[in-house]
């Protein structure tokens, strides 16, 4: 358990160590967390500890990072090395760890397996970087900002030399739109294909033909690349001090906390990879 | 391979051994096989050699079994036990290896799981069975037929003693309605329930919210219950001739070939479980 002093990250899946899930090695699926649950997120009950202004603000996603200072229950904070520079390993308590993850731990990515990532921004580079990690032989990055796919071709292996071959072993939606889901599950082959949806998507049904299924494909989904919370996220930022996992890369901007309007801006005209507030105390 | 005077199951799926499906331990889905491919059949090509009354007719997934004579592609028939009853071990070519399969090799049931089959025809009690045999804790059988559920009804266990828990661990639709499909999704618990499509169904689209799955469900689908044809029959043949495996009672009724369409209005109206039906050529 984290101490008073010691450096966290926020998560925004719980790791309560107690519930069947946690006790599971199957998933990360903590029964104290997250909104899919349809309950409330351990820090985002009514009687929040939070106010603004004097009045009383609920947490988004149980962790409100836009925030000086923040009250999260200690099954919602990873303890990382101190040495750890924050303003780095912060990518670590979301984007990296779920693209990463949903390659090695949820679509368990195998070597000189082929692999398709579909949306380049943070999450699906972490994909890239997962697929590359668990030894993929060939990974198709797909994205319809060609800005963003200079940062994941891999120059060596064109895709004009590609044979899709039935299609890919292994595909990883992150993007978050029903039209791509379909697409990447479609893009697996029959028999073995494993279609990973990573991007969130709260708003539309996914939908697909039963025999895509039927034939040997399996659709699965990833929350937080499949990583418990405090485990994965003290795990990764090892790996990152061990110059294991590339996290420096994703960042494109740096900006105080009164720029945070600006850097959601630039986010959504896909004009950065991750942008990091300075958000410490004054 | 099989030769003269072999005993035999026609495959609707074949097993060349020779592509990289068949070769790979993961899948059922031959290359030279079935139509889900978008290929024909390798029994069914517009130069069949089957006529009726002088016509040349196709064959209806590669077999044509409705039928005192057939010709089958070698890579489509398995060789069994020549002991074994024809009027019986007939199901295995079908409905007991879909239903068995999709639970032991496709789902993957575990030892002490909770399990629900969505449909109680042949396939769905097959996956019973399946079910059972993988040391599934409960099993909760759904049809909409109460004829149908006394047959799968275990007394011991009345499903009002049932405690979901969440959802149950493995979900089988053996109905082939996107509907069911998704129900069957939905009764999976979080974090590493698998629901498996077995049912075909060729009309509709399957749907489901994307929160489903990426709060850690899986989504596969079954064909011939994951059994390479030949291999597998050959195999359940033996588990049936040392009654290991449930057969006869799936037959409730024989009928003649000519009684074959009385044979279907039995199945459309849930009046039977299979009927078999005697083509021994005259």
């Amino acid at each position: 358990m984290a101490t008073a002093g010691d450096h966290v990250i926020p998560l925004f899946i719980s790791q309560c160590r107690e519930c069947r899930f946690c006790k599971s090695p199957k998933t990360n699926q903590c029964d104290k967390g997250w909104v899919n649950t349809g309950r409330h997120n351990a820090m985002a009950p009514l009687e929040s500890r939070l106010t603004c202004r004097g009045k009383k603000v609920l947490q988004f996603c149980g962790t409100s990072t836009f925030s000086e200072y923040t009250v999260v229950n200690q099954m919602a904070v990873a303890k990382i090395d101190p040495a750890a520079p924050l303003d780095k390993v912060c990518l670590i308590g979301c984007g990296i760890c779920t693209g990463y993850g949903a390659a090695v731990n949820t679509a368990k990515v195998e070597p000189d397996s082929t692999c398709a990532v579909f949306g380049l921004g943070a999450v699906g580079l972490a994909a890239v970087m997962g697929c590359k990690a668990a030894g993929a032989k060939m990974i198709i990055a797909v994205d319809i900002n060609p800005e963003k796919s200079e940062k994941a071709k891999d120059h060596s292996n064109p895709i004009s030399q590609v044979m899709f071959d039935g299609g890919v072993d292994f595909s990883l939606e992150c993007v978050g739109k029903a039209a791509v889901m379909r697409s990447a599950l479609e893009s697996c082959v029959k028999g073995w294909g494993v279609s990973v949806i990573v991007g969130l998507n709260v708003m539309e049904d996914i939908s697909a033909r039963p025999l895509m299924l039927i034939a040997g494909r399996t659709w699965k989904g990833s929350a937080f690349g499949g990583f418990k919370g405090k485990d994965g996220v003290a795990k990764m930022v090892e790996a990152y001090m061990d110059k294991k996992l590339k996290v420096d890369e994703f960042i494109t901007h740096n900006m105080t906390l009164d720029q945070v309007n600006d850097a959601i801006e630039l986010m959504k005209h896909g004009k950065c990879i991750r942008t990091v507030l300075n958000v410490s105390p004054k």
